[in-house]
């Protein structure tokens, strides 16, 4: 499981080793980076957008949608490393911070199995 | 610097903890969850909206603008990780897989500086 | 109805007055209205993340959501209206041809009640 | 030109039609209908992500990308239609106070010029 012993230094690497074989950071500025990762996202959104949200776990079952989803999901990745590159923004800190600030604005007694304030 | 030492399962579990803490699987249907990751990446692509492609490069300079794309990347990473757990897929294995497919789809010297075929 | 007696020449002379008097044609780019059109969609979206399909078709009875949910659409409609000035485009044209095309994309008989073919 | 005789309510009901000849208002909930407007958005999106905002004013002279611009844009307003008709709610009106909302939030003399306050 690559996820297991790989960490986000090495996918920006690769991310950032990809762009530069091709002299492609003249086209990834933030806005344009931020415009990618919109339209991969609506891509993958595409995938359950007629299914209601029960039925869209089962979506990840079939083999084929699977492939397409994951490929989905990691143009969306690479556009999010991509723009931590160009931004020299630490991704993991970024998460990290994110779900502390997330657990103090969403006490986990007050919002359990719920998602938001009664 | 927490991206050379954090590795793609150790935020996925963080992640993954947030949302069992609060009972949150229920609602974290793929569909919910794709919605989720276009949402955050709109209010990331707002940071850019006005601004040219050039200028962009400049926002990440101001320090609170700094912060809170800081804060947007990691909401669009979060659900990014969550959408990989709720589906139990590997990350890391799909952003390698897609870079090695997109390098033979955009051979580095017939698209070295262009975004497109002649 | 407003509906009912407006043109959409007048909806976009509308939107045109106040683009106009503000002197923002300069920031209305197609490059950046069309982000704004993706923003306040995803705005729109936002109301409709966490309850269900079914669910959804109750959200516009309560009064204060229903006025939220018809602001976002206007943004997103002002969002078009503006494209729509800044190329030229005629709007009406291009839905009614849109719709016949998909008229013979999906004939009656055979999407009945379906949104794919088996 | 269809937008200068067009009312709103017309191409409303052609959508209505649309939709009702395929029994399709079951996928019409809002939810999805909300989801699918942020995907064609993105589509629309697309034709101006790799170039810069002002060069972003001549995409629309290619005859060909101008008819895929237009589809696109069609694609959005279809979507927009088929909410205001599932919500039963008046798209004109909506549009018309929203300006008005503006007008005040904006006022053309302090903002001429400028998107943002000083």
């Amino acid at each position: 499981m690559p996820d297991a012993r790989t960490t986000v230094r090495e996918l920006r690497e690769a991310m950032g080793r990809f762009v530069a074989e091709r002299d492609w950071q003249q086209f990834h500025s933030p806005k344009n980076l931020s415009m990618g990762l919109a339209i991969e996202a609506a891509e993958l959104m595409e995938h359950f957008q007629w299914v209601d949200s029960e039925t869209s776990r089962q979506v990840g079952q079939d083999p084929n949608k699977r492939t397409a989803i994951g490929e989905e999901m990691a143009d969306v990745a690479c556009y999010l490393l991509a723009l931590a590159n160009s931004l020299n923004l630490d991704l993991s800190d970024a998460v990290l911070d994110k779900l502390q600030k997330n657990a103090q604005k969403y006490p986990a007694e007050e919002f359990r199995g719920k998602f938001a304030k009664d």
